[in-house]
């Protein structure tokens, strides 16, 4: 760390992650000023150097932007709206939990009392918080995640993704989506190898090697949803829905779940049953663009 | 390609795929023997030199192995069972997909009447066949393997999974699972991101990159699975399951399928339903190792 004056900076919240973000910014040396409704929370920062402050409006004076982390959007509200917080002025960047219309209402309330709003949010645990391996995604104006990123720096990696709020609540469940499916994925592949006595270990570089390989592909599938145009150039709907009836059987031959390899079935089927039977799998895009219809 | 001598190989069943696997060896410098139900099948392959044998006994003692790969396993106990084919001595690699239970059926059938048999699945499409691209599986013995592995060198990559001749069609399923799942998660945030008017081509790059993340934590995880204990070092379960519903709502909110969602948390509410909400993701391995039992 160089002797550069850090900005002063405010962190609402001292759950779990609120925690985590404040000792963060204190590591990087900035003045950090937090509260929490229940105040017993600070006393580990105070003991680091933070400074407590009496009220949410205190709190927000004291910083050039400010963190909101609680548990939820409903809980935002409590903090904010039945107050006489002044918010003219602030920053606010909110890394609460929620969805892309919470994130877009709290937008709309904060910049019509005057504030400038960020949404985001944290696709890391509170022990990474301060390093890269903590992604952090942020939405809203463009210039205000500029004037602000050589101090949000502090903790983790910053992902900017464009001036609506909703998106970084829409990437964050999108990326979590990913997540459970490869786990998932790996626990069917997992079970249906062990019956044949293959432990976890021994089967698990190969389901590593096969999502990574497949992940591969996706800038390529996603230029035939983008043109609307499914050809099979590595092959047809129904001939994976064949495949797709294998790994059903060989599920439930071999006695594990097989839930997961219905719902994958049930999906293509039903596009089959539109008609994209000889298209891609892409074409897919059209059963999980829309509720289901029955 | 040097001027050794290469071992003379005989195909069986001249479908898209077997076609290609004729194809391969042949440009590969092989002596290729082929045979196939409908005989016109083998007219392309004739022409680039391969020998189109008149019955199936004389095409497998014309090589010092045979690549047998039709539709299914009907169709191979068709093309031995009820002909008076001597099997005796010879090798067989069968590359027809099936189920494990059909495989050890067939080597246990092939074995009795005096033959080799190794079990195989072809992870890939006609056209990668003869590059490093198409990945094949084998199972069953492994002297047989290593006698032939030069041999079959010529198809793609090599995989020699085990003795257990299930295991070639265990894999080859577990693998198609981890693909297709990977692709749905792809497309389900795709579908989420489109609400916002993000393009597949914009969020590809983020899907891509978690899954190929979260994909590196599996050898870890096969290590809780393995030792039978979930500590929640990185997340408990019942955390999980609260962003969980996060991602069902906001499917929901805006109108995008919410199956795939649904079918994460539910599996993970059973978990957390039997006691293992404090536990860590894979823990999960209970559920997915047995039927759904309501
Ligand atoms: N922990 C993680 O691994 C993780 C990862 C990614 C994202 N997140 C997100 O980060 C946010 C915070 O999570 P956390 O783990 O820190 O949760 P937590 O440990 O349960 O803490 C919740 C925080 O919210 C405060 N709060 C709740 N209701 C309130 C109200 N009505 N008024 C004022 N304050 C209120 C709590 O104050 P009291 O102390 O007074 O109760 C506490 O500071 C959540 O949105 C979570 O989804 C967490
Ligand atoms: N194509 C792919 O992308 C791909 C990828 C991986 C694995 N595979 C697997 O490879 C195998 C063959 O697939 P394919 O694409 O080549 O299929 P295909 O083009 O439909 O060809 C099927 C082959 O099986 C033969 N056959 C079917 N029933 C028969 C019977 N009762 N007796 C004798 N021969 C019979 C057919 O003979 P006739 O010509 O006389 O009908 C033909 O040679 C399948 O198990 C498939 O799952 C294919």
């Amino acid at each position: 760390m160089d002797n550069k004056p850090r900005t002063p900076v405010t962190v609402i919240g001292l759950g779990r992650m609120g925690q985590a973000l404040a000792d963060a910014f204190l590591k990087a040396g900035h003045p950090t000023t937090v509260w929490n409704r229940t105040t017993s929370k600070a006393d580990l920062l105070v003991a680091e150097g933070a400074r407590l402050a009496p009220t949410v409006s205190d709190a927000l004076k004291a910083g050039s932007l400010a963190i909101i982390c609680v548990t939820d959007y409903q809980a935002v509200h409590e903090l904010f709206g039945a107050s006489d917080v002044e918010l003219d002025g602030t920053m606010l960047i909110n890394l609460t939990s929620g969805s892309s219309a919470q994130a877009r209402e709290a937008a709309r309330w904060a910049e019509q009392r005057g504030a400038h709003y960020l949404d985001g949010a944290i696709m890391a645990i509170p022990p990474t918080i301060g390093t890269a391996e903590a992604v952090i995604l942020h939405s809203g104006p463009q210039a205000d995640f500029e004037a602000h990123k050589s101090t949000l720096d502090a903790l983790g990696t910053l992902t900017y993704l464009g001036a609506d709020h909703g998106l970084a609540s829409l990437y964050d469940v999108a990326g979590l989506a990913m997540m459970w499916s490869v786990l998932n994925a790996w626990l069917q592949g997992t079970a249906l190898l062990r019956t044949a006595g293959v432990d976890a270990a021994t089967y698990a570089p190969f389901a590593q090697q096969i999502a990574a390989g497949v992940a591969e592909w996706l800038p390529g599938y996603a230029e035939q949803i983008d043109s609307g145009s499914f050809p099979a150039e590595v092959s047809a709907l129904e001939t994976d829905a064949r495949a797709m009836a294998h790994l059903i059987e060989e599920s439930e031959a071999v006695g594990v779940n097989a839930e997961l390899p219905k719902l994958i079935k049930a999906m293509a089927d039903r596009s089959i049953a539109a008609g994209h039977g000889g298209e891609q799998y892409p074409v897919l895009i059209d059963e999980f663009g829309k509720p289901r219809d029955d």
